[in-house]
């Protein structure tokens, strides 16, 4: 049976370890750090021939350097002869860049994927894609997992009653369903107009919040603009309180500042990307991907090993 | 007659600058900047449809920023129908890890090379490459710039006498000649020697060097330890005074400390890396490659046009 190795990089090695505990293998002995210049050293320092390697390595903050560490971890897992390489990655950055927005725009999302697969890559499982679409950049087997069942599952739990779910845009209004079937609730979508130009956006609510526990939902948070005026909107409109749940806290900018001065009662993350110091909060709860994660990897090293009996 | 359009990155806008000016055509209107988390925004802010393009991109620190800027700026001048994307590196980044020098080492040369062609760039001009194997992991057309005449020149008329040219080392053995040949001078070769496991090591020298000014020469000066340690070594073997030389000035960690403390009278180099002002030491010359790069690229631009005759 060939053997399941789990290696990291440098974006998220807590989560890598959780994986590697989940799985119940200790995490491959390598090392990625830099050459005075600043140059990317890989040390891989145990053997990985015929092995399936899953590499895991967030595309987070700092994305340029995370992800040039993934390709070139791949290029030297691939040329030390790995059966194969899978690429774990929870967080999927330049995923926004994903379609020509404005004239002469690039692709960025388009062109990771094809760096990935040019660095030798067999396989890339992720979660909450920003756009789905971007399963479709890569020609190589993607596996899409979800973060709704987690935070929906931490919401249940807490047993809040009159829930309504409310995506902050009309482009997430089908993962704001998912949620709202898990928690048997209904659904709103704030719908925020410019009434003319240079004029302040206006925000509607489609759906009823008033007297409601409002959770709103998205796959990422940035600067956190659109997540905070939603909740004073949603408050503005005689919801109770408001959560706020999102599978990817980049909170890049003034996104710890918007929190802070936001009556968002609790915002419920995942930990495909850390938060460093100064963003833990004490009303951001952080929720695991590590069993979801790990489960994947299980299975997908099955299938290899299956699928092997056929070769 | 198909437009030339010069753009360029963030890594050395001055050079990009000279080169334009030599060439006579303004830098072209576009922009790398950053996203509030840290991922590149491209905006190309004329149109570049039928043009053969040419991005000037020093892969130099910070290296992984630099090379996803050409590479995202490639990615976009594609999509934008330019009708060539030459990328002009003078300074190609990641030179050293060309080769498995350890067990399971990534051979990152390459990786560059292959992520370059991916996003689709149809040559590169690029100078003093570390190995020139390097030209042989492209599978596109690559010119080769050298660095040696445009400091032999600076040397020569200087008037200096009694001239040797020392290679810090065997590898730059065939560098220090074609310098010589320019120089019309003898060569030194540095020989370092171990003679035991965990004895420091003892610089030889290989040719005459008594009484002569010596010019050390190298493709890049990184930490500086190498051509310091040779330089202390020629005035202990009886050399009257000692210049050094290089092409890429990388300068990172302990180098400039090293330089200063050192009994280099001069050291000359090209602007492929722009100096941060802390590097500008009084005795470090700065020659220009921007005349060689711009040549070059108004001879690749004739090629292309003349080609275009037999389409
Ligand atoms: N890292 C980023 N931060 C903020 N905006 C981005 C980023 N990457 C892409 N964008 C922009 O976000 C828009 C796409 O976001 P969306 O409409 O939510 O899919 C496009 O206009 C992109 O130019
Ligand atoms: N950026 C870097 N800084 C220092 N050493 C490096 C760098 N990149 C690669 N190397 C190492 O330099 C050696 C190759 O240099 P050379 O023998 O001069 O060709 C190899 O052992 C590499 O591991």
């Amino acid at each position: 049976d060939p053997k399941l190795k789990v290696f990291t990089g440098n974006s998220n090695p807590a989560l890598a370890q959780e994986i590697a505990d989940h799985i119940g293998v200790p995490l491959g002995n390598a090392r990625a750090s830099r050459f005075s210049d600043g140059e990317i050293q890989i040390k891989l320092e145990e053997s990985v021939r015929g092995a399936d390697v899953f590499v895991i390595q967030s595309t987070c903050y700092p994305v340029n350097e995370n992800l040039m560490e993934l390709l070139v971890m791949v290029d030297a897992l691939k040329r030390a002869s790995a059966k194969s390489i899978n690429c774990v990655i929870p967080y999927y950055g330049y995923a926004r860049q994903d379609r020509k927005a404005r004239a002469r725009d690039p692709i960025t999302a388009k062109l990771v994927a094809n760096l990935i697969e040019t660095a030798g890559a067999n396989r890339v499982i992720t979660m909450d894609l920003h756009a789905t679409q971007i399963q479709g950049f890569f020609d190589i087997p993607v596996d899409h997992l979800l973060g709704v069942p987690i935070l929906a599952k931490y919401f249940l739990e807490k047993g809040l009653d009159n829930i309504v779910v409310v995506s902050p845009d009309h482009g997430g209004v089908t993962r704001a369903r998912k949620m709202a079937e898990r928690l048997a609730a209904p659904i709103a979508i704030i719908d925020k107009r410019r009434p003319e130009p240079n004029v302040a956006e206006v925000m509607n609510i489609v759906g009823d919040v008033k007297g409601k526990t409002a959770i709103l939902i998205d796959d990422i948070i940035d600067t956190a603009g659109t997540i905070t005026l939603a909740a004073k909107a949603l408050l503005e409109h005689g919801a109770r309180e408001v959560y706020a749940a999102c599978t990817h806290p980049v909170l890049s900018g003034p996104a710890i500042e918007r929190i802070q001065h936001s009556p968002i009662k609790e915002l419920v993350v995942t930990n495909t990307i850390p938060l460093t110091p100064e963003k833990r909060l004490d009303n951001i709860v952080v929720l695991s991907v590590a069993p979801i994660i790990g489960e994947a990897i299980i299975r997908v090293h099955e299938e290899l090993s299956v699928s092997k009996l056929f070769d």
